[in-house]
């Protein structure tokens, strides 16, 4: 066994302080200076510490004033515990269903997967857009540059390096959003047939993809808090290994659903994990600009030997819906990647790509980023709030550290599509459990969207949610009091 | 048998007349009025045997002064004849190795897929682009309308109904150009294993994206004026009725790479004919709006009876390359495709999609088409005129009566690949054969691209390309006369 990292035994040392009614509720922790120079240790170290109690909703950060230990804390849901045996995905119908049910167009949108495009600096990206058009060359037009636009893949190359990453813009294939990037990645890696590793709960649009590509799915035993299990992992590649898989997919970042962020430490260690089974990494990263600790997290590709890591990527959450500009910067599979977009669809819409290398040419993306996640911090912890305030007993939620997702797990007996239709009777949406589990599960779990800013309509639409869920639970367990099995 | 249709049997007498010397060379033919009267028929079916005679070279169509004898008429290309059975493609590394060695930079680029830039109105598509951004509302934004943009989707509607088809904006898929709505229909209608029929000749990306789902391909006997030979295709339908392929996947006006037309008897025969095997048509459309007569030729979409014929277009070829908007109108597939869609790529990329709409509103689509039409046609004349002067005796090509691409079959001895190489060495891009053909055939063929204003330098660059195959002819004959098999 490797020995557990600094910054966690800091936290559960912190933990077992609030356990014993050593630090109360509403308490002042001391300040990450003074711990660290108590402690002897670096500055990073409490900072992830606390991130972690955070994110278990043991602690919360208050702007400018510090961390207090969480008032009356809802605990996170329990690590998933999926089976072992790799199996084929059944969910798509599921998904297009509810994704066709009308999740945007009511009043209180939670179950969108976007933000408001009212957070988006749409009239800066309209300029770019008429700016880049002047400098359009027509000979670009109808040339196949291998990759895409020239001068975005370097813009993107220019944010990786602020990560302390150095790739190549040659590294970098752009893609009608990362939804075709992590296509055409699983494409490249896998044949009808094979086994690819994903988290459990997952982003269903991935589920979707290893069913439409005849892949099987191997689920790994997934923390709400810090995403897949390492030791779950260990253990599934050993016991896969007679015939392993291809390729492990997911989100290190902010995970969709969960919201879920792993440590660094967790992340070099998955990498070196997947390169001693040779099992390449899909590592789908569109949330991560929209962290709200001061320090960006690094990617799990920040900590590859050979290139072994697909990095996926996407303007559409964090500047840009709408546009489709995504990439995979696909290390040493990016000659396949290539071909691959090639073959699919030649290149990306070229006025998209044009605006996206003018906007950030033009140096606001910065400004715009520090909004964003300033907004979207506050709109979580008035959604935290609010589950508290009007979930029923017996309730578990994420404390996302970024993105705009919170994951939420009823009480026994509640059903998240029921809930769901109810729910949008009255105009509000929600993204039920099942639509991200390859075998139907999770369903009294739902996803919540945080993307909207918070209004007293959202807050009552919460409180709405809230009585329902509450209501569902009492009718189910009176409607089946026995057949339920979770 | 059916009886011969009437456009033919006169096509076939006047062409016996010319043969025996009764219509000789630079004559003139009596009028399409003429004709009509004489003969009892129609003028449309007059029109059929004169482009049919123009298409096997035999006859040249003079603006506003009539139809003529062509003066030393090269003869067309045979009908192909490919074996029976079904089989995997093996054609992606060539067509990858050839994409990749530089066509289209190059001062003579015969060899590119796309007319030159300086044809489309690139000016008044970025003015649209403007005017598109500022009616954006920024929920469409975040929207995800099944099929891509509402309006676009309606103007695509409106000229297809000017085809006389009445087609809804609910069965139009949009997708990043063609290329994508062929991949997704062929996903719609096929699994790894199944064979779909293709032409031989065919497009080098249908054959890569067959090889790609794991298809088979059965190749249809291809004419290089009229297209897939209906009785070839009858037999094949025959012969694998106990294992029948799942999709026929043609393009039957102006092919790419013969330009061959198919008439619009033989497109109803065909769907008559797909549907009576129960066979779905994915029908390539790209090049329907470059015709050079006055009529628009018909899709085969256009006899359909229950939405069997999946109907694929683009703007990229006529209007805004670079832009990457295409879309298929899939009949009863529409439900498929648009799941299809949303589960790849999510959608289109939007400010593409709001200017090519606001374009279509301002009308003036029509105008530029005329003026793109009348600029192919020249440089076809150009182009046909320079490979009579300047290619080897013995040579064979096409008369394509749209879009801008021509396919010519050098003499016995020659070799398309080698001659692709020691003519890029001068400057100078084709297409070679090989790339065309799931089995590597078609290796003394070339598609030459007409697409850019005619010049001296691009006589020029024709010239040594005829001196190239010359030398090339004589070359290989010496080094390897007995070693080649076609």
């Amino acid at each position: 066994m490797k020995p557990t990292p600094l910054y966690q035994q800091l936290a559960d040392e912190l933990a077992a302080l609030m356990a014993s009614g050593t630090l109360r509720s509403g308490e002042r922790l001391p300040s990450i200076r003074q711990t660290r120079l108590a402690r002897g240790c670096s500055a990073a170290t409490v900072f992830q510490a606390y991130y972690l109690l955070e994110s278990r909703g043991l602690l919360r950060a208050a702007p400018r004033s510090g961390y207090f230990v969480a008032p009356t804390p809802i605990p996170v849901p329990m690590r998933s515990q999926p089976p072992a045996e790799a199996r084929p995905v059944e969910v798509s119908e599921l998904v297009f269903q509810l994704l066709g049910s009308g999740g945007h167009e009511v009043p209180a949108p939670f179950g969108s997967a976007f933000p408001s495009p009212a957070l988006f600096p749409l009239e800066k990206l309209r300029r770019a857009l008429v700016a880049g058009s002047r400098k359009m060359s027509p000979a670009q037009l109808t040339a196949d540059l291998p990759g895409g636009h020239e001068e975005l893949r370097r813009q993107i190359s220019l944010r990786y390096l602020r990560l302390g990453l150095a790739i190549s813009p040659d590294e970098i294939v752009l893609t009608n959003g990362a939804l075709e990037a992590l296509n055409l990645s699983l494409q490249a890696l896998t044949r009808p047939g094979d086994a690819v590793l994903v988290e459990s709960p997952g982003f269903y649009a991935a589920l979707q993809a290893i069913e439409r590509l005849g892949l099987r799915a191997i689920e790994i035993p997934t923390d709400a808090a810090e995403g897949a299990d390492l030791d779950g992992l260990a253990a599934l590649l050993r016991q896969h290994a007679p015939n392993p898989p291809k390729a492990c997919w997911l989100m290190s970042s902010f995970q969709n659903p969960l919201g879920s962020l792993m440590p660094p430490e967790k992340k070099r260690a998955l990498v070196a994990l997947l390169a001693a089974h040779d099992v390449t990494l899909i590592e789908d990263d569109v949330y991560a600009e929209l962290h709200f600790s001061t320090q960006p997290p690094s990617p799990a590709k920040a900590f590859e030997r050979d290139g072994q890591v697909l990095h996926c990527g996407s303007f559409s959450k964090c500047l840009a819906p709408g546009y489709r500009v995504g990439w995979v910067a696909a290390g040493r599979f990016a000659p396949q990647l290539q071909r691959l977009k090639l073959s699919s669809s030649l290149g990306g819409s070229w006025p998209a790509q044009a605006a996206l290398a003018e906007y950030l040419q033009g140096g606001g993306f910065d400004h715009h980023l520090r909004g964003l996640r300033a907004a979207l911090a506050q709109q979580r912890d008035a959604m935290l709030a609010a589950v508290a305030r009007h979930f029923p007993a017996g309730t578990r939620m994420t404390r996302p550290q970024g993105g705009y997702f919170l994951w939420v797990e009823l009480p026994d007996g509640c059903d998240s599509l029921a809930l769901h239709a109810q729910a949008l009777a009255e105009g509000i949406s929600l993204a039920p459990g099942p639509m991200f589990s390859a075998r139907h599960e999770f369903d009294r779990c739902l996803r919540l969207n945080y993307g909207q800013p918070w209004t007293a309509d959202l807050e009552h639409a919460m409180a709405r949610l809230g009585a329902l869920a509450l209501a569902c639970r009492k009718t189910s367990v009176n409607a089946w009091p026995t057949s339920r099995t979770d």
